[in-house]
């Protein structure tokens, strides 16, 4: 039976029970994390590989070897074979990447840093007085950091089952302070949902207000399928080009959940003009990212097919994670009425929406006892998520016996929260 | 005889003989490059080491092993054992000490971006009209591209065998407006001048009228000597603090000229205050730099003696280049009143000064026959040497025989442009 059917006097009842249950969860002293996607220590093991993948050998021989140059300055926009990769997992021409450090986060900042100083096509955001983004929630709190922290205000659209609600964003392009759109394309942070072929569609035929609009296109999830049979996704710059807006979106991804977290390599996909604008800033940026980290990539995948190979494994490892905790969401919620979670084919993430008004009491409960989970709220811009009920559930990280001892009290927790709640209406 | 002496028959009879050998030169064909501060492939090959420092084996058995994190994501400000080595290097606690990615230049832009955006300490420098930046010269291009691309007025401050003049940085600083500094306090580039210690004093000492003033501190030469015993030099914020100015420093460094050009690790050295702010943006801006970069140094190296030997393997090599320059210049400009040079005790460069007027004609005439040396004008802000006479030489690159040929080839068109110059005279 629904919760909400229940009486108050039946409703005290379960608390109570819950409270004692809870209480028993409290004094096993758990430390266990759920809190960002990170993988755990058997996806790092399976990329260990990388580290053998060039050595002092490939350069004894050689000097005609022209990946002798590697280890020294230059080829700023990145390796040729390491573009090739990419672009053939982008799916745009190699001309159009470019292969940069450890980090597509801070590709997305520097982009966003030269949009607010030199402008992306006009003038200067910084100068277009107070600028607006349109954030797809709930979304990733790192791209919302980005905004807030240049001050751009967050202006959030409702993801649905095919991506942001195409409506609303149709409607808030008209305002030309309206500048800019964050979106995960594919396995979105954290709802799991891959934006459909119609969406995409009609993202790129937008004709939005300010010409210097542009959308982040941050394909981090690109290959990242939990299932044999993941969700497909055509490159975004094919539908583009049909209405000549390619200028209108930047791609960025990286292997950081394909090798390793700390030490991938970053990439950004966009037009001529856009890689331009881009390579004028990175020349007097830098002098050149990470070669020899390329090339190790390189020599350790070898192709796509390689890195598809490569997913499997993490595959292996993620596909039993997020099945336990979906389990253990429909063995221990289902049917209550206080919780919708999503099953996602692909990513990093379970989105889980408890009982409006309940998410930050969960996030407490569960922190109390020893699990941290992603704090409530940090989906939303601002971290304000305004029915307060939204918790994103980063499976990856724990081993499976931990994980299922930390959903196990994320449910008793889930249902408690929303049995108080319920309670309040009786106050 | 110095050439000034010499009367218009004896030029044309000079010019005569000088322009039949540089015949013989173009007609060698030759295809060097003295032009960027490079080290050649004998100095790559002495850190191929650092290749095989970190394995697979590193990770094989301990799960207690704390290193075992590296590969994944966090740490921000770098793994604690190459901030020690830094901190010992630059003279600093570990506290004041951030470890990054592969390149200073792109910290120093980094900083100053974020300056320009949000502040260096007051209002964010875009906001504040007009400002400028104290530039010695010769100095190096890269910091000047920096200003260059974000408009800020470069002023020139002649550097003197003691540093910069430092009577006008004094004068100059009383302008509100002028905002920050760059230096190369140790083997300056390209005049190989270290600061001595009342240079540094001085500089310390400064209350400049904007409150917001900072000193870029390239120290890219920290420890490059040349010879046995290099020039020494105390830690700048040593200096700082009798004066409570140690907000005024930010200090750059990185193992480019150390281990691999393109694959080393790149630091910063701040005040707290300063720490804090740079990492405050550093939090939005990525999850961590490459850590595994950071450990594969500090396994090679172990230690700040490991790096101190590892350094002797370089200078045996660039010894001879520069001492093979330095004496080719003595032997045929020597004596001829038309070019000084400097002789450094560290870093990556010679400073030429030819004949005033004739820097861009030298380059010319080098370039038609086939040696690249660095733009003449580039040690300048804007690319422009009021005089036309200062030449960049960087001998690293090129092997012994080839350095030789080019330098021969240089000097005889040092010769040939100050006759040509002279000659203009009778016309």
């Amino acid at each position: 039976m629904e919760y909400k059917y229940y009486d108050q006097e039946k409703l005290y009842l379960l608390k109570s029970n819950l409270v004692k249950e809870y209480n028993k969860f409290k004094s096993q002293g758990l430390k266990l994390d759920m809190s960002r996607g990170k993988p755990g220590a058997d996806q790092l093991a399976v990329s260990n590989g990388l580290l053998d993948a060039i050595t002092s050998r490939d350069w004894d021989d050689d000097a005609s070897n022209h990946s002798l140059e590697y280890r020294n300055y230059g080829l700023l926009t990145g390796i040729i074979e390491c573009k090739e990769i990419f672009a053939k997992l982008l799916k745009v021409p190699t001309k159009n990447v470019i292969v940069c450090g450890n980090s597509s986060l801070n590709l997305m900042f520097d982009y966003i840093t030269q949009c607010m100083l030199t402008g992306s096509g006009a003038a200067a955001w910084r100068d277009q007085g107070e600028i607006k983004f349109i954030c797809p929630v709930p979304g990733y709190d790192r791209h919302f950091a980005i905004c807030e922290y240049y001050g751009i205000k967050m202006i959030s659209v409702d993801m649905t089952e095919k991506g942001p609600d195409m409506d609303a964003v149709e409607e808030l392009i008209k305002d030309p302070k309206v500048k800019g759109m964050f979106c995960v394309p594919k396995y979105s942070n954290p709802t799991g949902v891959t934006y459909s072929p119609d969406t995409v569609e009609r993202m790129a035929k937008m004709c939005p207000a300010a010409e210097d609009f542009r959308i982040i296109w941050d394909n981090a999830y690109i290959i990242h399928d939990l299932s044999e049979h993941g969700d497909k996704m055509e490159s975004v710059f094919d539908v583009l080009k049909k209405y000549g807006h390619e200028d209108m979106v930047i791609e960025f991804t990286s292997t950081s959940k394909i090798s390793f977290p700390g030490a991938g390599v970053a990439a950004i996909a966009a037009s001529d003009k856009n890689i331009d604008m881009i390579v004028s800033r990175m020349s007097v940026q830098t002098i050149g990212y990470d070669k020899l980290n390329q090339f190790r990539h390189v020599k350790f995948y070898r192709d796509v097919k390689g890195i598809m190979n490569h997913m499997r494994l993490h595959r292996s490892i993620l596909a039993p994670k997020f099945k336990a905790v979906v389990n253990e969401f429909n063995n221990q919620l289902g049917g209550l009425g206080i919780a919708t979670w999503t099953n996602p084919k692909g990513g990093y993430f379970i989105s889980l929406d408890v009982m409006e008004g309940t998410a930050k009491r969960v996030y407490e409960l569960c922190r109390d006892a020893g699990v941290t989970l992603t704090t409530a709220g940090a989906t939303f811009p601002y971290g304000v998520d305004p029915k307060d009920r939204n918790i994103r559930i980063a499976p990856s990280y724990p081993p499976v016996d931990e994980l299922l001892s930390a959903t196990k009290l994320l449910c008793l927790c889930v249902k408690l929260a929303a049995c108080e709640k319920l309670l309040e209406k009786f106050e």
